[in-house]
């Protein structure tokens, strides 16, 4: 059985693959022509994945870095009845710190302070007033699965009211209650700060758009550590310029890098952090261990064991 | 009785003075010659404290509206056996939140991302592999009281170990261990996170100094949230530019503000902020409430209830 590494994996882990009978690791680097037909088994995606596929004719089962999967050719998968896995889950701890962080950085005056410091600028005075605690707020959680619910946990544990919203509108304990999944805020609702992470589908496409950020009455903090495409960039600089949002902490883009010209870069508001919310230094390890998990289910029973997509849905 | 008011009292709290028996505030500007021997009560402390309190020689009862109250004449208010009650407890929170506003600043790529948005910067590949989670890592918090007890809360919830050292070496169960005082860093322990929370008395002056930075062996970050004197500024400076620290975050310092030519400004791995790691938006509404259970206190029974300073101590 033959794998296309398209990620990285440690010496340590390509060890572990070697102790499988049969089993041999082949990177993009050195595929040949002739392992085309003989590849069972993919790990990791990358620009050319669409192309390769369509020459993978014996391919089985793909297991992808990254917990959203709407970059990948979901419908070609559904055809050829490849299996598909994610790595949902591994994301939860770094994200949720990523958005305290967010919120912190902005209640404790961190980002006022350090462009401050570029001018040796003391500003304490203004400072102390702008600065304030996050016990008593309320967020808004859009998606409520690992990302959400870790989210949850921490903003509860700083004495923040938590909501979530869900598709469909299911309990989830971690939140203080569930909202509909509507395009708008309810007019008898108000949040200091809206967080999305929801996965990218028809439905999430250009969710936050004008018409829901027209419908907010007291200007929050908006953080996207979900799917750029979720959000209409234009739609949202507008609503930065036009105060219907106080701030802004974005990881995602609907096209990244950001575009140098991008207006986003120049707003003093606006805290963009490049795509690293879920990143963190044991990451590949935990990548490998959810493949792991899976190959061997997978050489056993024909099944992957964890975080398997559901191709109609997209996550 | 009279109170002098050196800070501010909302309408609200005004009314509540007011509805006292024979109770009269009078205003730093309103204070007149004939008032100085009247005065039984001071709310809050300025730069002309010291100077005003030589005049009030009928003084009874010191409110300050900080926790550290090392810039108040400690020694004239023993001989003169004048109460000092500080508003210690309700730092705690704002306090806490910052500190852990550093650690993700640092860990989550926010420093970085911030400075690099100046010039429309996509660093991602860059970033991916220098952020990383909190948990796991070890932090020492100098000082248990209320506020390093809330830091070792809120750094237990993010999943750090939490080491802490007090002056008597006496268990707080919210942390892992106690570590007595000592000048340096025991040889056998590493910590990722040196956090200063003491107040400022003969023993923690200059505590943080070659010696101590000397006994690292790991590059910590380093934070204040203390007093600024508690650090050899100079010894900061090396120890951040001789990479024995790997990062610094300070609030306080020993020349505040900050001077112009400090070298701090200058370090790029050196967050800065203005002394308003305790800000609050309800911070004189807190502060208030302690003078008013005071103040109520000692009217009726001689005695504050609640913060009085040990004047030998100096906390």
């Amino acid at each position: 059985m033959k794998i296309l590494n398209l990620f990285n994996i440690s010496p340590e882990n390509k060890q572990r693959l070697k102790s499988l009978d049969g089993v041999e690791l082949i990177n993009l680097d050195d595929l040949k022509a002739y392992d085309y037909n003989q590849i069972d088994f993919v790990y990791g995606w990358n620009q050319r994945g669409d192309e390769l596929l369509k020459k993978l004719t014996h391919v089985k089962f793909v297991q992808s870095i990254s917990a959203g999967v709407d970059y990948l050719p979901l419908n070609e998968f559904k055809q050829r009845h490849i299996l598909l896995a994610n790595t949902s889950g591994i994301h939860a701890a770094p994200i949720s710190e990523t958005v305290v962080a967010y919120l912190l950085a902005f209640s404790r005056g961190i980002i006022w302070s350090d462009q401050f410091k570029e001018d040796h600028l003391w500003e304490s005075d203004k400072l102390r007033k702008s600065v304030f605690s996050l016990s008593g707020q309320r967020a808004l959680v859009y998606g409520t699965g690992n990302i959400g619910t870790a989210i949850a946990i921490h903003l509860h544990q700083l004495g923040l009211q938590v909501s979530g919203v869900n598709l469909h509108h299911h309990i989830i304990p971690e939140f203080d209650e569930i909202l509909p999944f509507q395009p708008t805020i309810p007019s008898n609702k108000k949040f200091d700060y809206i967080i999305n992470t929801m996965p990218l589908t028809s439905k999430t496409y250009h969710f936050f758009d004008d018409k829901f950020f027209s419908s907010l009455s007291n200007q929050p903090m908006f953080i996207n550590v979900g799917r750029g495409a979720s959000v209409d960039t234009s739609a949202l600089i507008t609503a930065l310029t036009h105060c219907l949002l106080k701030s802004a902490a974005i990881d995602v883009f609907e096209e990244e890098p950001l575009p140098n010209d991008s207006p986003l870069w120049q707003l003093n508001n606006v805290l963009i952090t490049p795509h690293i919310s879920g990143a963190s230094a044991d990451y590949e390890l935990q990548a490998f261990d959810i493949f792991w998990q899976n190959l061997n289910s997978f050489i056993n029973t024909g099944h992957v064991s964890v975080n398997k997509v559901d191709l109609v849905r997209g996550y």
